[in-house]
């Protein structure tokens, strides 16, 4: 499938998984690693601890001038200089998609500056996001972090700023998962 | 999977294929009968001519105002006099897809006003969305319409509305499907 992706938590995988902890509801179960692959119909290779699959798609609350304002200072993933990573699954409750898209925008942008929090930290920290509610897997979200050694400080600030929002107030199960390049 | 649907083309199911044509880019096989359901993990029970998958979710571009409109005035699926039934599955162009919320908004219902063409019709023709583009599937979404024999007339009508907006001249491949309870 086009732009699936796994992610796969097991005792193989290129990111060593140096802290996994259950922020809100229940956790993932402990793994020495974790691999990102562009879903195949391939069985994965080896036994795996837990896999979460997600698809990359459309932006559903940017306006043009903040996805212009993204492309402009984003930069993609897998910089050399990128040997830190976070994972961090999400799922929001029932009241958040029972709202309408102009409330949910409301929310999201106007009251959390969800996306203006996110730009004051490019180009360091990248940030990758893979959808999951419609493929009925356990989370909605899987946010997907990646910044250079250096930029751990900032990063500890852009998740407590986002974790600080009226946004996250509809968010009823998050893991934080901490990777490193070995 | 939760709210994950197949709308089989076959020689079994519970309507009669009355038309199938393509409206724009290549069309669906000729198939006998059309079954919908909620999907399993089970294999079709015979040979399938063509199968679509779906994902009920939530609206993207409703407001709150026109969420609680449609509520209040639309009705279910499965009427005892919705004896006819129209499916047409419609893959939008990348031009779309790169559109920001706010542009496809403004297209959608400002613009086309998609929303308030369909609340003209109801409750007479019933309406249920299915999401297939972050499932890998060859059109983006499956659009489903229930209504009387009665209605057929306005149902045209309808179908003529929305084909006359902008928002079509993002569409890049349709098939029109007609049913009916045999």
């Amino acid at each position: 499938v086009h732009n699936r992706f796994a992610l796969v938590g097991a005792d193989f995988g290129a990111w060593t998984i140096d802290a996994l902890k259950p922020v809100r509801g229940p956790g993932l179960d402990k793994a020495a690693r974790l691999t990102v692959r562009r879903l195949a119909s391939d069985p994965d290779p080896h036994p795996v601890v837990w896999r979460l699959e997600g698809q990359m798609s459309n932006l559903r609350y940017a306006t043009r001038r903040e996805v212009s304002d993204l492309r402009a200072r984003q930069e993609g993933l897998g910089r050399p200089s990128a040997r830190r990573a976070a994972m961090i699954p999400i799922k929001k409750s029932a009241a958040w998609w029972d709202l309408a898209q102009d409330e949910r925008r409301a929310i999201f942008e106007d009251q959390s500056r969800h996306t203006a929090i996110g730009m004051d930290y490019l180009p360091a920290i990248a940030r990758q996001l893979y959808h999951c509610r419609d493929l009925g897997q356990p989370f909605d979200f899987i946010t997907w972090f990646e910044y250079a050694p250096e930029h751990a400080v900032a990063f500890e600030d852009l998740v407590a700023r986002l974790r600080d929002t009226r946004e996250w107030t509809y968010i009823e199960r998050e893991v934080d998962v901490r990777l490193a390049l070995a």
